[in-house]
């Protein structure tokens, strides 16, 4: 078994010496975001759609109301989508305007989602991916109803197609360029969870949730 | 002249409640972000690529390596691309699971991408773009080559054809659950600009660079 996510499809072509296909590092940038961008097609035209995503194991999983484009459209017409989740981490400031570039972690994914269907395994998975949104806070809330569950799409594609491109450095500027009399660096991009806001129709005081790793 | 962006295409179909169709919110939001996702297809495959995008007037522009895909693919095939402008605001902690959300605003354009090949007009379109990602910076700056500006390929799309869906409220639950005893409300996340890290290998005292306004 290869942890290697390269494939002739998702082996990148340009910049490649940004590039890594490694399966671990993959998971860390999927795990450390809350949302993607899923890419299909309908008719032959491209649709991409933001969307929530959780991982559990191999496997990367989204849901949607059941009729949605992103959660029916690939299992109605089955097709390879595209998926990317990445994360800004920061501008990288060199001494000429092309040297400018961004700090970044970005996973490209390619798979045939699957529609998971039964009951009991929906329900685990709202769970999986309520704990990654506050972890602890499932066993609080008013329990899942049939209705919901049956309204609510959910495919998962394996892991198993993908690249992962990254920057985490200075710039990189033309040796002859090196002196040029002005400021060069990074500056990060930090995000952070802010003071959370009670819904003002509630009164009482509770714990407040668990913020998520991801963001 | 409509300032609506609504389209067959364009139209949203989930959750209508929460759409728009006007351009001036729609720049607002574009305006907002460093980072966009170009989904596109080739030979059949889609496929979806973060980049960094800025406006002028009507036109959304990004640029890549000239044999970049996704500048070089939809000017060799034209097709109507499809781009999401997306931004996370906050996580909706709501009484029942399935009424958890995220606020967000988000942008979903179509437009059979332009190449812009006039040099003066490149060199102009980059400025607005360092203009974008900090303020006064262009002018510091050593000059931008010829060979950098051909190696540079440049697209815009004329924002006509778009959809804006934004969430920014508190958690909406079932009426029966709203005294169901556990904590709900908005928890806003907030991204800045940290402590700007200068070159290692630049010793000297420069005036740091404006951040953007947009992230």
């Amino acid at each position: 078994m290869s942890d290697s996510l390269e494939t002739p499809l998702s082996k990148v072509k340009r910049g490649p010496n940004r590039a890594q296909y490694d399966k671990e590092t993959a998971f860390n940038i999927i795990d450390s975001a809350l949302m993607c961008h899923v890419g299909q097609t309908k008719n032959g035209q491209v649709f991409v759609t933001p969307t929530c995503h959780w991982r559990e194991g191999d496997y990367f999983y989204w849901h949607a109301h059941s009729k949605a484009r992103n959660v029916k459209g690939p299992i109605d017409e089955p097709e390879k989508v595209c998926i990317n989740i990445s994360q800004l981490d920061g501008l990288v400031m060199a001494r000429s305007a092309m040297h400018h570039s961004v700090n970044y972690r970005s996973v490209t994914l390619f798979g045939v989602p699957e529609l998971i269907d039964e009951k009991e395994e929906k329900v685990r998975q709202f769970k999986v991916f309520l704990d990654k949104v506050s972890p602890g806070r499932w066993e609080t809330l008013r329990p899942v109803s049939d209705i919901e569950i049956k309204a609510t799409g959910l495919v998962r594609i394996k892991i198993e197609e993908a690249s992962i491109k990254m920057r985490a450095e200075p710039p990189i500027d033309d040796p002859e360029d090196i002196d040029w009399p002005v400021w060069a660096g990074v500056i990060p991009l930090e995000k952070k969870w802010a003071d959370a806001e009670q819904d003002p129709i509630q009164t009482e005081a509770y714990a407040l949730p668990i913020n998520p790793n991801a963001s």
